[in-house]
């Protein structure tokens, strides 16, 4: 869609729809909505900042990410402002709120204000969504997968099933039998690969699966105590739990301490992520390293190969990083602190 | 400075300029070029968002904060977003990283981008940038103040000097003596009044200042940790620690737990601000309780205020929210478990 489009639409000069643009003020107000109305049928979006001036860039990429209080993402946010950074980018923020219309309104703006990538982190969108992006030569990188089933779309992720797995493989070597798992309900492809993970190891021990022991929560501190509340109450309570997050660790060992249930000597724990503050809690939190940082740089790295070579062949590409297991003391391991990989 | 002008001193026609602007692959490349040197030498910014199509308003505000990593920055963008959000705008958030040219650099593409409204949260901007915004008839409303001396902008902040008196004297009141500080060298305002709230409660109580009880550190839980061990390392060990804010405390902590030392017993801690996982690590943070989601959201109001009013006689507010000491574990108080206003 072109502005000679427009013009020869509304019956107008194009002089005439570029001054409706710039200089409304200065045309005959039956002839502005005329032109108004052809521009909203047929969705022209004056690509300004693409077009103008000396802009064929405007140095700013978008970043997208579900929950600004949610510490892991803000680390992966950290590592695509560190590279963006680097390039002398500027990164506009947005926080989608694990809300689909409104990762669709910022997706919106981004692209009206011609940012020159986008990197989606866990989002909600859908392959029509992210082909509306791209087919406006916007490239986008996904950083963790979408809800939906994305194919061509460059990705950095890592093995959230693999990782899963061996922390629930680690609890089960310790000599834990009745081990829980709290996911969180966002983001949902995620956590069901981490469930996955969870009742892959159960099963390999023929550990049977009991429906009590899986409890999904908001991906909070909140959520996670609550969860781990439920788990206390029941008859058998777990002796192990797997979270699918750090800060659904910190809100379930709150509930145990606060029914003064002794982590670990009564309930051991293993989180995901390892956010700077599972460090810091009492007893520190053995959990899955998952390499945020080092994602955001790599998914900004991806976009910003795509910017510059415009897409040669690097559309199809998959970056699978390593996570690995953080032992520290919340699981009850006696021997070894360290890491396994 | 309009089109007009533009093409005057250009020597072309305004279509021409319009021409440049929008549709430059139809312009002659030397027309072009003397239109373009023109329109930088004249700092002409065409403000498409502002008065192109239906776009008086952009629904987009800007928001600038020092540090993505800082939960409390975050709790502040929370309360932002909130009201943003039930105003049906969008937030372009920035992280300016404590450094004055990237904030500077961001300022100028919100600006360029035509958002309605810029929050400033503890910027280190100066009057004259904060004059270059309003300007353009862009308003603007800082959360904390600015490391210079912002004069007629409206303003949310907490009284943090009588906030730190109130922590230190809480601290005296339970029978020590010997209280050092530890103050994040950003934001620098701010923390410099925590320094003169410490000062004045010790003054009071005619203790000697030491010069080694003031620690400088970076505000982080790193820069917590340094000076935390700083601290321990004195022949004088200081009895009680008041922090500048929660994550230095959190840092500090951990040095102490480090060294062996127990914490309250042997020293106590008041951190500043009560993000959520001062809750969470042992001993529970006793801390004093920012607002900080609150401030966000008053700060919003107020933005939202100048923007629909157009800013009738709310350039000169000034918005002190209360802060209040919230007493848990680490202070070493024995009985009262509580809040104190």
């Amino acid at each position: 869609m072109n502005i000679k489009e427009v013009a020869k639409k509304a019956g107008v000069s194009v002089a005439t729809v570029s001054r409706v643009l710039n200089h409304p003020e200065s045309v005959a107000p039956d002839t502005k909505q005329r032109i108004l109305d052809v521009i909203q049928e047929l969705e022209y979006t004056p690509n300004w900042f693409a077009r103008g001036l000396n802009f064929n860039k405007t140095d700013t990429i978008g970043l997208l990410i579900p929950n600004i209080l949610n510490p892991s993402y803000m680390e992966i946010a950290k590592g695509v402002e560190d590279v963006s950074h680097q390039k002398n980018y500027n990164t506009l923020l947005c926080n989608g709120e694990n809300a689909i219309e409104k990762e669709r309104k910022y997706v919106d703006i981004l692209v009206k204000r011609r940012v020159d990538g986008i990197v989606l982190v866990s989002s909600l969108l859908e392959s029509d969504d992210i082909e509306n992006i791209t087919k406006q030569g916007i490239p986008v990188v996904l950083i963790g997968e979408n809800r939906g089933d994305i194919k061509g779309i460059p990705i950095v992720r890592i093995d959230c099933e693999g990782a899963s797995y061996k922390a629930v493989r680690h609890l089960i070597d310790i000599g834990y039998k009745d081990i829980a798992i709290i996911y969180g309900s966002t983001p949902e492809k995620e956590n069901k690969r981490k469930v996955d993970g969870y009742r892959q190891a159960l099963a390999e021990e023929g550990i049977t699966e009991r429906e009590e022991y899986l409890q999904e929560a908001p991906n909070t501190i909140e959520g996670g105590y609550i969860a781990g509340k439920r788990l206390n109450d029941l008859k058998h309570r777990p002796r192990a739990i797997f979270t699918s997050s750090d800060i659904l660790a910190f809100g379930a060992i709150d509930a145990m301490k606060d029914h003064g249930v002794k982590v670990p000597e009564e309930v051991a724990f293993v989180g995901f992520d390892n956010i700077r503050m599972s460090n810091l809690i009492e007893p520190k939190l053995t959990t899955v390293e998952k390499p945020m940082h080092k994602m955001g740089v790599v998914g900004a790295r991806l976009l910003f190969d795509i910017i510059d070579t415009k897409g040669e062949d690097i559309t199809n590409r998959e970056i699978l990083l390593q996570s690995k297991l953080k032992i520290r003391k919340s699981c009850g391991h006696k021997e070894r602190i360290g890491e396994i990989f």
